[in-house]
Order: structure tokens, then sequence, then C-alpha cells
């Protein structure tokens, strides 16, 4: 007899064959037969989870929040949290984007699909509200470790990082030959640390 | 006898016509029927112009991406380069993100759009390569004019306008109550600035 966690472990995996097949397909190819293939179960398999595509949409979107949440989440206790932030920024902004800019096509996909989907944009507003409350902990739990300049707004500096960690996300995908290297990271975070990293905007950083 | 320039105004008029009916309805449901109805054509003039909503997406996208230049054109000669620049900014992150999201939203379902289809990825990347180079033509006259700090690396620079500039439509369209303000222009613009802008991390400014 399965175990009562195997529905919630194969639902989860449904919404990542759905992510993976809008990445490779588009959102109008991402069936659910797509999906089903994309797995390797029957198109009833996806169907016991989800009873339409704008349902396995939503999981979909959670599933890929919940990725990008978790990288701040395994943050090492020893590490101050610039250490950390500038990371998981790295991870975001320059990995995704230039080895797997296709985490950020699905977003726009996603983002495109909201636009004429109320449910969607509600789970996508609800996951960017909870980013940036996470971003904002962070602010906060560094200022307390003492790498995060005290005089920094927390609330305000979460949602400018917010507004351009997509910005670039966004940038690797539509002008993928815009220069954009550890230097933005610097850029974003530079007014956040409580060390003074002096010349940013200098061509000698960029 | 209609003049020969007639026929560029038409077309720009269809183009504008597509914009406002992705902006209405999102872009499966601006058919060229849609769009002819929202321009009061019938769908022959569209057709005249464009063979397919291809091309009909791809004209939209240069009539966006032309009234977006058109704002860092149309500067004051007895304006220095940053107050100019600042009051572009101002137009495309905070009126066009707050009273005029549709712009962004149109945006959105180009970037989609794009990932499914070449030609318009092309226009996409055009576009944005152009924005770029334009808004580091605007840094180095700003560096002329002395406005803007002569140690700014302007090609960097532009790609970091650029991507942040996209960050924040996108965040005006997904995610509504993030607070988004003139002190993220003053943030993005700081660096920039010949001037020294002291303190843009702190609570006073937000």
């Amino acid at each position: 007899m399965p175990a009562p966690t195997d529905h919630t472990v194969r639902r989860m995996e449904v919404a990542r064959a759905a992510v993976h097949s809008i990445a490779r397909t588009g959102l109008e190819g991402a069936t659910l037969r797509e999906v089903a293939d994309e797995g390797g179960w029957s198109v009833g398999v996806v169907q016991y989870y989800f009873r339409n595509k704008s349902e396995l949409l939503i999981a979909a979107v959670d599933f890929l929040a919940d990725q990008t949440s978790e990288l701040m989440s395994n943050r090492p206790e020893a590490e101050n949290v610039m250490v950390s932030l500038r990371k998981v920024l790295n991870q975001i902004i320059l990995e995704r984007g230039r080895h797997g800019a296709n985490y950020w096509k699905v977003w726009i996909c996603f983002w495109a699909q909201a636009t004429n989907d109320h449910l969607l944009a509600k789970a996508v507003e609800d996951h960017a509200r909870l980013w940036r409350q996470r971003l904002t902990t962070v602010i906060e739990e560094g200022q307390r470790d003492g790498s995060v300049s005290p005089d920094v707004d927390a609330v305000s500096y979460a949602a400018y990082l917010a507004a351009a960690i997509e910005g670039f996300g966004i940038t690797s995908v539509v002008d993928p030959e815009c220069p954009l290297g550890s230097d933005m990271i610097d850029r974003i975070t530079a007014r956040l640390s409580s060390d003074d990293l002096s010349g940013l905007g200098s061509a000698s950083r960029s």
C-alpha cells in the first residue's frame, strides 16, 4: 500500500514535468498529454492530480517559486548573510541566466498567462509578495549579524532587489548579448553591505 | 490621390491598434479581426499591411519600442543629461508602471511569444540592443556635459539600467503592491551622477 506522502511527491513530480514541458515547448504546447509524456505517465495520472491546465499551471508556479525560496533557506549557519545573499543572487541571476535561461523563460510564460488568468495572477502575486518578505527577513538578519548596514531600509531594499532580479532574468532571455556579470551583483548589493565597496561605478570593476 | 506617406501613417496606426488590442484582450485574443475592430477598419485594411499576425506583432513591437526611444530623444537642449534621464526613468518606470501597467503587460506578452517565434525574438532582441546603445550614448553625453561621473563605465551601466527598468516594469504588473517610488529612481541612478547623493540606503529616503 503506498504511503500517504507518495501523493504529495507525485503531485510535485507532475508540476516539475509541467515546468520542463513549458521550457521546451512554450505554454501552449504544454498540454496535459505533453506533460504526461514528459514524465512517462498516462494522461490519467496528470488528470488525477489536476482537473485542468489552469490548476496544473498554478502548481508549476508553486514548484518554481519554492525552488528559489529553498536556495535562500539552505544557508550555512557559519556564513554571514551578505556572503550567502551574494551566492544566491549569483545562482539566480548568473547561473540560471547563462546556463538555465529556461528558468526565466518559464517565468515569462507564467507572467504572460497571468495577465489573462486571475487565479494564476493571484498565485504569481502571492509568491512575489512572499519572496519580497523573505528578502526583507534576510536583510534584517544581516543587520543583526552585522554584515548588512543598519542604515538600510529592509522593506524598500527588498523591493528593489526583487525587481532587479526579475529584470536581470528577463534580460538574459530577451537580450542574451547584454553583458551581465558578477559586477551586476556588486552593483545591486553595494549599498546593502556594511563594508564600504568603493568605486563600484568605475570602469575598473566592470 | 492619397500622399505616399499615408501608407506609413496607416501602417503605424494598425500597429498601435494591435498594441491596444493586446493590452485589452491579451495576445491570443488580439486577432486580425479584433485589431481591425479596434481601429474601426475592415479586416482587409489590416491584411493589406500585414500578411499575418506574426508580421503584425513585429510591427507592434517596433511601435512600442519607438515610443520609448522617443522619450529619450525629446530632451530639451538646456537640460543636463542626469535631469533628463531621471525624468525619462520616472515616465517609463513610475508613470507607466502605476497608471499604464498595460504598457508593461504588452511587453510581457511579446517576450512570452518571442520564446516561441524566432522572428519576433529577433525584433525584441534588436530593440533591446538599440535601447542599451541609446542609454550608453546618453550616459556618455552626460559625461561630456559634466552631469554624469567620468568614472562610470557607460556600456556596463547602460546594461544595468536596461535590466533594472525591465525589472521594475514586470514588478508593476505581477506584484502591484510592491513599493516602487521615486526612491527607486534614486537608487538606480545614484552611482551615475557626478553629484554625491549620500544616504541612499537609509530609511530617510525610502
